[in-house]
């Protein structure tokens, strides 16, 4: 099965060269799980797409529309990943937008992405990527399409045993994975960076983070050394796909493996989030 | 007239939603005049897009290649701008590109824009933007396909009065300009920002660098305060389509028209370059 899409929600449009989001990288973008019929969190990535939209001056598709591209791509399907893109179409001199853009939406469907479960089970060994992330307030948080960065901090390693990447920032602070939200335990507190400067906020880290006093922790957002997390008691990785992965090591650091990691992945499966259940049921 | 343009060489070929470019800004542009059957400074946009490419980790198309494109869609035109693009092109897993990309080129061709002869004869107003450019050294001096800052910096005014905004870096150092470069006159020294950190480093603000001593300055490139731009002799804008713009206004600060950007507008009108030229021949 390859990809299908829609554009504006038909499978006959073409893509404008003109179009500011292959121009600009002017747009947005949501990755979302299809699973057993429905897309968990659905709300969740809703409204950051609004959030989105509205931070970047653009106006958001209605959400009947977004869920008619995905009726039209993912029924029927036992699992996928949903991806919608919006942009800020196509017009406008230069960087100047047209005084009303005329978004262009694009809707993809591709099948989800076999990783082995032991990336769930036994956690993944992370990259320390050289490349820090700039500093940006206006974009911060925002799933945006400029994103030069974390492709030069994907192109830092090959080797297939590292799964992910970590990313700093300039003063050296811990900031995200490659693709994916970054927590570490310690103590009774679960840390992960704020992302008022730079980073996506994540719908899975805003519901690992609504999760956290269930497993007996306290959520605390900050800005923390990367010595905080090579010393962390435990550190995971999240995002809307993977749901929880624990990380076993961090460039030549190991990190020990523990009981906080596996019980809100035990929760994610209970709650039929994230791909692991998907996997470990063969609904590919 | 409108847009006509080549994806790979061909008319024929459509942009797949799933280039790079598209879905990540993963990719680079240059934007050249045609004027007079030729793109002047033509050897300094290649040479500074096989630059990028290299810094990206791109193969550069052959330069032949970019000629043939270039030929095909501006020979038998009195004058327009052909912008090139190359991206990533289709394929990888999330941000992670194919071990050797296959890269998109897409070649347009458009009208010059009629701007009013005024701004290089009485100089224009520049907005100060509230956006401040993040620093990433990585990135700095690239055209790249990830302008979302420089579009968030456009969307500040919409006042026509303000033809191009001043830039400023996140510790308040004059930058650019939205799609420009800048320089200031201060004594005999010609002042314009160093992009070690920011920017992108314009073919045209090379090209004056290179003249400043032959109107009898020494360039200087480094940090400077707003204040220094405030207070300048002269204050220009550049960019490889219109040559020189001297600039009257920054914000609500008058700033003085005065010789140097008349003598380097006047070298650039005699070699043939930039907009001016071509507008005062009414040969669009």
């Amino acid at each position: 099965m390859t990809m299908r899409r829609l554009i504006n929600g038909t499978p006959d449009q073409v893509l404008e060269p003109a179009d500011r989001g292959f121009m600009y990288g002017d747009g947005l973008f949501e990755t979302m799980l299809w699973s057993n019929g429905v897309i968990p969190l659905w709300t969740h990535h809703m409204e950051r797409l609004q959030d989105g939209c509205s931070r970047l001056g653009l106006t958001s598709p209605d959400e009947t529309q977004i869920a008619q591209d995905r009726e039209q791509l993912c029924q029927g399907e036992p699992s996928g990943v949903f991806r919608l893109q919006i942009t800020a179409g196509v017009g406008g001199r230069g960087y100047a937008r047209p005084p009303v853009p005329k978004v262009t939406r694009v809707a993809a469907f591709t099948p989800v992405p076999r990783y082995p479960l032991a990336y769930w089970r036994d956690g993944i060994a992370v990259h320390r990527c050289r490349m820090r992330l700039s500093r940006q307030p206006l974009l911060a948080g925002l799933k945006h399409c400029n994103r030069l960065e974390y492709i030069l901090a994907r192109g830092e390693w090959e080797h297939p045993d590292f799964v992910e990447g970590l990313l700093l920032d300039q003063q050296g602070h811990v900031a995200e994975g490659v693709q994916s939200n970054t927590f570490a335990v310690v103590g009774d507190r679960l840390l992960t960076p704020t992302l008022v400067d730079y980073g996506v906020a994540g719908v899975m880290r805003g519901y690992v983070l609504r999760l956290a006093e269930s497993v007996g922790l306290r959520p605390q957002t900050g800005r923390f050394s990367l010595g905080t997390w090579l010393q962390a008691d435990e550190v995971f990785m999240t995002n809307s796909l993977i749901g929880i992965w624990p990380v076993r090591r961090i460039g030549d650091s190991e990190i020990p493996l523990g009981p906080v990691s596996m019980k809100l992945r035990a929760a994610l499966l209970a709650a039929g989030i994230g791909l692991e259940s998907i996997l470990e049921r063969g609904v590919v």
